[in-house]
């Protein structure tokens, strides 16, 4: 069978895949069930051409690292194919973890396991299944790889993921602030001593891309609409969660009912195949379409908080600098206990305060090197000229209420 | 509440309601359905962007309709306000009555039940609802009113549906070839006798919008792969009602499981609200997640197609322009036969034959009239300047033949 | 010096310049003046920003070559690097005997020669000044190169040129009925016994091309105030021609006065190096700021053809299916003749007809060969699903008539 | 005649001319040689698809006024139709004065000139050619007018010449990083006070536009190349100039000649009808077209200098943020004597120091005001969420040095 296949992308036109085993990784299970999850979650609610999913995020990462392979061999850079191959694979399977709604869920239906965790499990279940053609793509992924900047270009604040990402949630939910140019940045990188940097030349471009992903943050991520439909689903899934603990009946299909009842814990669920293949059928259409029958449950907070999201009544939200005190609070919640006949304990569901926080670029971890036209490699923080990017430094944190009128 | 929303629309920019009633319209949780179903079905097999929704796309098409009238005023064309917010109401609900995978569904689970049914039916459920307030937007749409243009706007070769479509479908899919200048369409819009018309000097963006619409059939919605995951859907579809029928149990939510159990009729379906809200808890998720469950149930035909589907394992489908012989189909039969231990009768859940239609352009029943300079009104395939849009008028048939290697 | 620079260009990102002669070629004069021709002579005063410059053309074809190159050499077309920086040179230097305002100037200034041998005489003379480099190139762009599928890449109905110019022309003007996928279209292209093909699959990305430039035509490059535009720019240089060949005085650059007062003749012109460094010295500037001086030459009918180009007041212009006739063409010129006193010979100046032809799709000459997947080549027209195409190929002819009123 | 046309715009679709009156001013000569003048003047050396030009500039400012003025009636600011007419005209008009290479111009031809008094100059005389039908615009223009928010829309930081030019000129350079959404931020215009403000939801989008003002001054307006291509015109025309007042002869159009040779003064100028109208016929081509001449002067530096324009041999150019000493500086200027044969002040031609500068936002002299959802109004930089906006208030200086090797 042909396995070059052309792939139709709005952004990059068509996505070549430039190895067969990007093709047969493409088609395992654990692979195609990511067309089946948005990779904005709830945030269709407020953009409603925001239903991308993280199977097409996936494939137009794997593109850019095409485009940054190939740029960098043309400056010299020393990339073998084996080492290509591999950086494509690990880019391919970065998010292979991520459950639907994904960073809901790991608040609730899989406590305590982060998607990260779940993305090497399966990598390394699929390494199993392709008799070790991923031992490089894993190593790349968790640097232990002999070059480092290949795991950059998987994993750092100027990686593959984030470039296809912005450009892929602008475009599709129609803010174009987010929009990089994702083509002129990968045009600038360069490695030196084993380090990916950004030629001087493109620190402007660099700058924007700070700032697009800044905007982003706030005018999606963590658009208070947005913020507003994803707690309620955390809610929702807090709630079903304790209904199952006391042994009450829930519908879901069985790949649900089974996270919802069973707690396996980190080590026992990414150790196991058939836990892994368990979590590998859920998807959104699990949780959204138990979420539909769940308008009709007889606890009367699960009915409600489904019903809200069903027919998006989205809780009110308050967004300020400054924490809310808990008389704010607790004000709030006796307007929905009288209004809905509650107990203190279920106007929590209703009622509740949050934080959030966004750093727009962190020099600390692991910065952006730009190298200077004398051969210096600096932080662009410290290259920009005035003092935009050391003001971005600093992170942002917000407080969050949520309440019903 | 402000119910001047601006709602972001990656074609359009900004979307804007004109009018208070259509906020409360998109509320009601008919029309908030429409966010869960995919408005190309199962086309996102193929094109990975295609997931965009049913909701989106009647905002856009409400969209177009305003700025339709706006532009046909300016010219001179007598719109009040009452009858401008007919027009968008109509254009805002003329698809609602649309199921999952709405085709489909119609040729197996609502048998016999058209959409266009269901969305009358619907609107006059809302018209209920709201008190009579749609009484002029029902007229519109179903052309008893005595404007006949309104009608034309909502439903002909040119109508606000058919320009947002394309742009849309075109837009997600990433295939550019249906990129249609509705704008530019738009603006040469005017009436004459009661009729909607073109200016001459834009025959050459309609001679696109028909070419348009013929590369869209054929390179998306009757893209082969495409039908060959449709058809799938389909015989999925049909092997569980056959199941249904005989009274095994299948796992599906309750409204799925009524429709799949039940079998109305129209007119019962139609006139009855309670029949109405329960096709309005039907979505993408309840048909996507039952399909999953139903990988493990014990009939083998059901479970085999279901992996199929959901691990893409699509059938192989030959298209060509004279039918298969009963000879050729049996053939593949006999294969499928032999391979999985099945029956004949089982065998054409796998093996099937089929037909594709298209005509690009219909003057027969409703042509699109163009307004020469002289004043005389002509039917666009005659006022062209060759050959080319005469030839689109015969319509295009094609046969298929599904079957797995 | 570091040549390996990178171009903005709105169209495809950035372009690159794959060889270092490519870099010397873009410097040499006969190439910096093509900065100063516009690529659309006068449209731009019908679509404002129709600005581009045959300059920023020729690269995009070059990119585009190296695009179609990239792509038919994975495929395992055999194209050596010579070759392929032969067909790079050839295409950048397809057009570089443009003239200003071309086509109305091979009428005029240039009498008898076209642009095409210019284009020849000036990549001998740089041929020269390259050692023999470009001997490569110039036998691909005379197809005396063994491999004639690296000319059809330079010249033939689907080559780099038309890909480039349609999309480019489309984007600058505004006009999206030229927008075409280049990218598509190259990733489609094969060699087949040494001739360009397309696969199969690509038959409506062609459709949609040769209907592309079909519009463009008429919607653009035949455009009727364009049309009127460019006959009053040739009438002002027929007009000064005569007065010039009449021994009258007219201001102009020296190499525009050279080429006004003297006729060299074509075999003089390109075999003479001093004659084509003249001719290098002309451009859009020569024409134009001349023509402004025109304006208040003693001269009535020049001076009055040129405030017409000025000031934007362009002739009246008829177009029509069938010629005009003797008498309609001379009662407008009587009403010219009495309104400005004129002539019945200067009145020629302001009332003339002339004729429109295009043919969308020619597959006598050279047509556009398709692959099937059963390995036979068939002309597209034969190919196609309906009768669409077959119908292109007759040839459209229009008349006009330009008059003042 | 209908003089509501369509004009085709990459950018906005359609620009429609809401007034008649607009048809007529844009007849007028004064606006019509603004299609003869580039936007960004040598900009296209380095971006070569930056040839739009001032008209289309102006025709785009006018789209935007009437798409604020829409916005701004719909959400109740009162304009009334003569208002809003004249804000139409003084946005159409508001850069009327601009010669071709403007700045460079202003230094040199025109010297002590700027082309705002040359605006309102030929604004005026436009009133008396409309017979007073300017008055309003005028008044708006020059901010007498009682409606101050009418002037803040033609002239401020968040006018709609920056809403246009940003976009514009990042549009046809290729440089995404200019990309404004001009729609987004008009919809979230409103006026307080007779203020212009912006809804507090639109600060993210005003952030971006501040950014993408900034990011375009380095990118493309003060791009190092840009900067050394017009540091040559204006040595070419200083010279040209230093030669015509020693008398010696250069050829130029009458036009040019006038300016070159006679120093009108700033009051005769914009008094003297017969001045502008000479001013008027300026454009490009006549100093495009002069300069190619002057490559065969026989003033050896005015003839190198030309060639070094036309053959685009651009100065070396260094940027950096201390000052260049004078030791540098004439190090340089000794290489070129020698090289060139030049006295020391020849060279000067050859070799020079200077300054570049750009504020990204200035909130001293004209901050943007935002309306905060409590109804307070305070200065966008006050507001943001961080630093950032406030590090952008500072004004970044560099030094340059062009030199020769």
């Amino acid at each position: 069978m042909n396995k070059r296949k052309n792939i139709n992308d709005p952004l990059y036109g068509f996505l070549t895949l430039p190895y067969e085993i990007l093709f047969d990784l493409i088609e395992h299970p654990y692979f195609q069930r990511l067309r089946r999850i948005r990779q904005l979650g709830m945030s269709h609610l407020v953009f409603p051409g925001a239903n991308h999913t993280r199977f097409h995020h996936a494939l137009g990462a794997l593109y850019l690292m095409g485009e940054a392979i190939t740029n960098l061999r043309i400056k010299g850079v020393d990339i073998d194919e084996e080492e290509a191959e591999g950086a494509c694979i690990a880019i391919l399977l970065h998010d292979i973890g991520h459950g639907p709604f994904s960073h809901t869920l790991e608040q609730t239906i899989v406590h305590g396991v982060h998607h990260e965790d779940i993305s090497l499990a399966m990598m390394q279940q699929m390494n199993t299944d392709f008799k070790g053609r991923l031992d490089l793509a894993i190593s790349i992924f968790t640097d232990s790889y002999k070059k480092h900047f290949l795991h950059q270009l998987v994993s750092s604040q100027l990686d593959m993921d984030r470039l296809d990402y912005l450009r892929r949630d602008s475009f599709y939910s129609g803010v174009s602030e987010g929009v990089v140019s994702s083509d002129r940045i990968i045009k600038m990188l360069y490695v030196v001593n084993d380090e990916l940097v950004v030629e001087e030349k493109g620190i402007y471009s660099i700058e924007k891309f700070i700032i697009a992903r800044r905007l982003m943050y706030w005018q999606v991520y963590l658009h208070k609409t947005v913020v507003a439909a994803e707690e309620l689903l955390l809610k929702i899934l807090q709630r079903a969660k304790e209904l199952a603990s006391r042994g009450e009946e829930l519908f879901a299909t069985p790949a649900f009912h089974f996270f919802l009842y069973e707690n396996p814990g980190k080590e026992a669920f990414i150790h196991s195949r058939e836990l892994l293949d368990r979590f590998a059928l859920l998807d959104d259409n699990d949780v959204m379409s138990a979420i539909k029958v769940w308008m009709s449950h007889e606890d009367k907070v699960l009915s409600q908080l489904c019903k809200n999201l069903i027919y998006r009544h989205l809780p009110k939200i308050q967004v300020q600098k400054t924490g809310f005190s808990k008389e704010e609070i607790q004000a709030q919640r006796e307007i929905i206990m009288q209004k809905l006949g509650l107990s203190e304990k279920e106007a929590r569901y209703f009622v509740y305060a949050g934080k959030l926080e966004n750093k727009a670029y962190d020099s600390h971890t692991q910065g952006i090197s730009l190298l200077m036209k004398n051969g210096e490699v600096v932080d662009i923080a410290e290259a920009s000229d005035n003092y935009n990017l050391k003001a971005l430094k600093g992170s942002v944190l917000k407080h969050f209420l949520c309440y019903y009128k």
